[in-house]
């Protein structure tokens, strides 16, 4: 391929639109267009990288027994009715009536649509384990698209689903797709993604983790052991907190706090500590308003998956007004209205005095022990971990928070479809069952993303050889030189003929820095520059897009040296 | 791969929903799955034939210079009112909002997309000419899914654009994609498609062409002539029609024919000529209700395309009554309303008298001269050809109509999209141009189910060796016969290890009989037995699924036979 005739343009400037790197150099280098919110069109650059990627993910799922199959885009309602979800998700799904006005929702994930595929075929326990994959579009109606190809809104997804006769045999499967899925990641480039523990969410289930590449732009805080290798996103990471206050119990009194609304200005009003003060989180359940009121230690936060957990539906921060049973500034759980459902976190426990609301306005008491004024307390973890928290697997002071890109995520599912959609098999001795389900997915194009984001410069992205578009780009500066422009078309020839993935710029006319600037945009990994200066001298520049090589190399040997350079990054990603 | 493993169940009865031959194997070989009215999911056994013909498809694109993008399959409805689409297409066109009530679209084609996506990049002439194209799911919400995956609403389609900045440029590339969608056809085993001039229908432009694969089940007619190369699906067919009839002009006479609605059964009550009469088609406009009646010889039909391209808008059938300026059964060319719109078929051009309507409860005309008795008639193009008609070409009467399955298409768009989406290009001088289009599609599940149409016994598919799910088809006879499953393993690995896409039925306590209906149904082209009454011979059985081969071969000349005849197999489709 010439760089004359490839279509898509390269520009300058950054584009004001852009917030993440990784979205400015991909729109900046002809890879993608927007055509809506949350909707691209991929450039031939793009999809040369997201069909490498493809192709990782194919033989890496077929590696592990996988069996390539395809669902379709658009499904009927009832196939979700079925599973419950077409009611309990809320506007991600996107729902729709067709010319005959059936319902149809355009699939978003394909949990429902797989177990519709196999619940024939898996009727007997002879034909398990087995596991299908499809590599296909997928949309969500996101809420805020961002970052480009990071969060969109149509996306192409690898979701694999796998079916077990027993929880042993998905524990077994569950751990050669999370080695499958570390093979992935580092043979696209990126060894350094992690692996958290993280919250099931709206697939069900237990088990699940999530693969993280840490990066400051990524919206998912992850919380990792500094002294072991816990790790866990923030929604799964268990908040252990150890209270020592050596203070005494004290009579619950009441006192005025006019106007004082958050538990930090009352602290600081009475001069308290704020570790010593109870704050209530207010929310609202989905389906009928219900208040439910999350109770804190003053200096921690809700987490509201692990809230959303325990409440065990859909819940949203309540909209307090005068008719509520809560009074918003000053509630406590002490007096607290009946109508409320209540919540506590671990970190009030043991606590032996606290500043908490007094459920009435412009009030609060002080002196509240939590086991003598509440009847029937229960703790629960509800609390977002903080800097510098207790490790639940060393013990240690030494959780830190990152921001990571989640690229890939695999669930335990259990029974949670087959049971609700009616799958079942026959054992040896005739007993019926439900399958045990997994499932396991990668966004392509998020993958190409991040890993743009991880590896680029100010110039462009840097992409590892395994996904790059291509893996040479040979310039030939001075096309209109006669002698230049015949060497380097046969260094063209012959690296082609050698099988090396070459884009070729032979353009005529162009100063070599819009030729370079041009390349570090393409990012391919080998650079192969032929130029007048160079020839004089018999040699033939070679660089990597990485700056980790700079050579010249005499022309005899130049083609040998590019082949070699490339067998030693592939080599260096699948070790 | 073995068949023990293999996701997907087959099964010996024909479904009783499934009304053609490919839909009732490929649902009782285990391909393909019903999720919803024209939607299916892919088992893996279909989804391995589809994986080769996208591959084969892109293999042909590339070769002729296409850069495979990815355009999304949900666009923001504002890129559809762009072109006048959105308003023009009716309701296979399937519109939503999304959560915050945009308007949106699924894509059942991608021209305005194709546009969008380049419009930027083609500013100057130097760009020109190039081509883009995917391979990407569709939604058509059709009125009539029918034939399994021959015409469904869901599908994979590739899609291609070229761009041009004159019409011999258009016209020297379509001929190349001419070309190469002839290689695609004669890879994937149909090289007996014919290719057929057609109507361009809604995708505007002139030029177009359709490959066909001839076939009764087929919805489209296919205008072939016995005598020369001449073809053209119905709705491009030229009718020729040569009227010589050697009558007297008569006066014009009004004649009383009670309750005689249709012309057949006027002419037979008036004792005339089928041929020398003139009958009505009524038709309104879709946009204002108006009326239009389409005029042909009494033993012609209407094709209501030719109509519609006439009228220039959208029509239907009309709905005649008492308010309407027609009289149903009457209608005649002498004394129509003039609120009606006229159309006259070429076949009526030159007959002295005509049996017609008299606009008149209960009468018709005899001796209607059409020169003589109806002001400005211009006589068109209206009517389908017949069997036997006049071939446009040779000009003999050798016309033959046969049923075809539309594979693929392409089309001249010429500037219809690059005009109403304001796409330009600065040529040489510095002139603004609008440049010009054509697109080319091939449906991959379509094609898939035509080659099992076109090629299959009662037993299964036959496929061709390039878009078979495998290669070969290992059966192992008495797997429970230790060394004959030596043998059979052993032949597995050899096969396997040599390049070869093995099935493997190694399934112990399973009849021959079964495990050959189960092979039938799977297609694979090379069939290799392995069992204890060949082994005691020091023979391995090795037959072709289409029975051209049936032989009994050494046992260490297997491999080699059996490597051969894929040789051989791939040979003839590529030659």
């Amino acid at each position: 391929m010439k760089v004359r005739n490839l279509v898509g343009q390269r520009f300058k400037e950054r584009p004001s639109d852009c917030v993440v790197d990784s979205h400015a150099l991909m729109v900046r280098g002809g890879y993608m267009k927007y055509v809506g919110s949350g909707i691209f069109s991929e450039f031939p650059v793009l999809r040369r990288v997201t069909k490498k990627i493809e192709n990782i993910i194919r033989e890496e799922m077929d590696a592990i027994d996988g069996q390539e199959v395809l669902f379709p885009v658009v499904m009927p309602a009832e196939l979700w009715e079925e599973s419950g979800r077409y009611d309990s998700i809320a506007s991600e799904l996107v729902r729709f009536n067709d010319r005959n006005k059936a319902r149809m929702v355009l699939g978003m994930t394909h949990e429902e649509a797989a177990v519709q595929l196999v619940r024939e075929f898996g009727q007997s326990y002879q034909q398990y384990p087995f596991m299908i994959y499809q590599i296909q579009r997928k949309f969500r109606d996101e809420a805020r698209p961002r970052a480009g190809m990071i969060r969109v809104r149509e996306f192409t997804m690898k979701d694999a689903y796998s079916f077990h006769t027993s929880q042993e045999d998905l524990e077994e499967y569950y751990q050669r797709c999370y080695d499958a899925y570390n093979r992935v990641f580092a043979r696209a480039g990126v060894p350094e993604v992690v692996t958290v523990a993280s919250d099931s969410g709206m697939m069900g289930g237990s088990v699940s983790h999530e693969y993280m590449l840490l990066n400051e732009i990524g919206e998912d805080s992850i919380v990792l052991c500094e002294d072991c290798d816990y790790s866990a996103n923030m929604e799964a990471a268990q908040n252990i907190v150890e209270n020592n206050f050596d203070i005494p119990v004290a009579e619950i009194t009441e006192v005025h706090t006019p106007d004082k609304k958050t538990m930090e200005e009352v602290c600081e009003y009475l001069n308290a500590d704020l570790k010593l003060s109870c704050k209530a989180v207010v929310y609202q359940k989905n389906a009928d308003d219900k208040f439910v009121v999350a109770f804190t230690r003053g200096d921690f936060e809700v987490n509201e998956t692990k809230l959303r957990n325990l409440v065990g539906e859909e819940i949203h921060p309540a909209v307090i007004d005068e008719e509520s049973p809560v009074i918003a500034g000053f509630i406590g759980p002490v007096g607290l209205s009946k109508d409320v459902e209540v919540y506590y976190d671990l970190s009030l426990k043991g606590i032996p005095a606290l500043v908490a609301g007094a459920n009435k306005v412009d009030y609060h008491f002080t002196g509240v022990n939590l086991e003598r004024d509440v009847e029937g307390v229960v703790y629960q973890d509800i609390a977002k971990v903080v800097e510098d928290g207790i490790c639940p697997k060393c013990g240690k002071h030494s959780l830190t928070i990152k921001r990571g890109i989640e690229v890939g995520n695999i669930f335990q599912l259990g029974t949670r479809y087959t049971e609700s959609m009616g799958m079942t098999y026959t054992d040896k001795d005739g007993v019926v069952h439900n399958p045990i389900m997994g499932c396991y997915g990668i966004g392509v194009g998020r993958l190409a993303a991040s890993v743009c984001e991880a590896k680029h410069d100010d110039y462009g992205p840097i992409w590892p050889i395994s996904i790059a578009p291509w893996e040479v780009h040979l310039c030939c500066l001075r096309a209109d030189d006669e002698q230049t422009k015949a060497v380097a078309d046969e260094m063209y020839a012959k690296l082609k003929a050698a099988g090396a993935e070459v884009i070729y710029d032979d353009r005529a006319g162009i100063r070599p820095g819009e030729m370079f600037a041009d390349a570090d945009l393409l990012g391919v990994p080998i650079r192969v520059v032929v130029s007048p200066r160079n020839l004089k001298e018999n040699k033939i520049e070679i660089s990597t897009r990485d700056k980790s090589v700079k050579d010249s190399v005499d022309m005899e040997n130049a083609l040998e040296y590019v082949l070699n350079l490339k067998k030693e990054m592939f080599d260096a990603l699948n070790k």
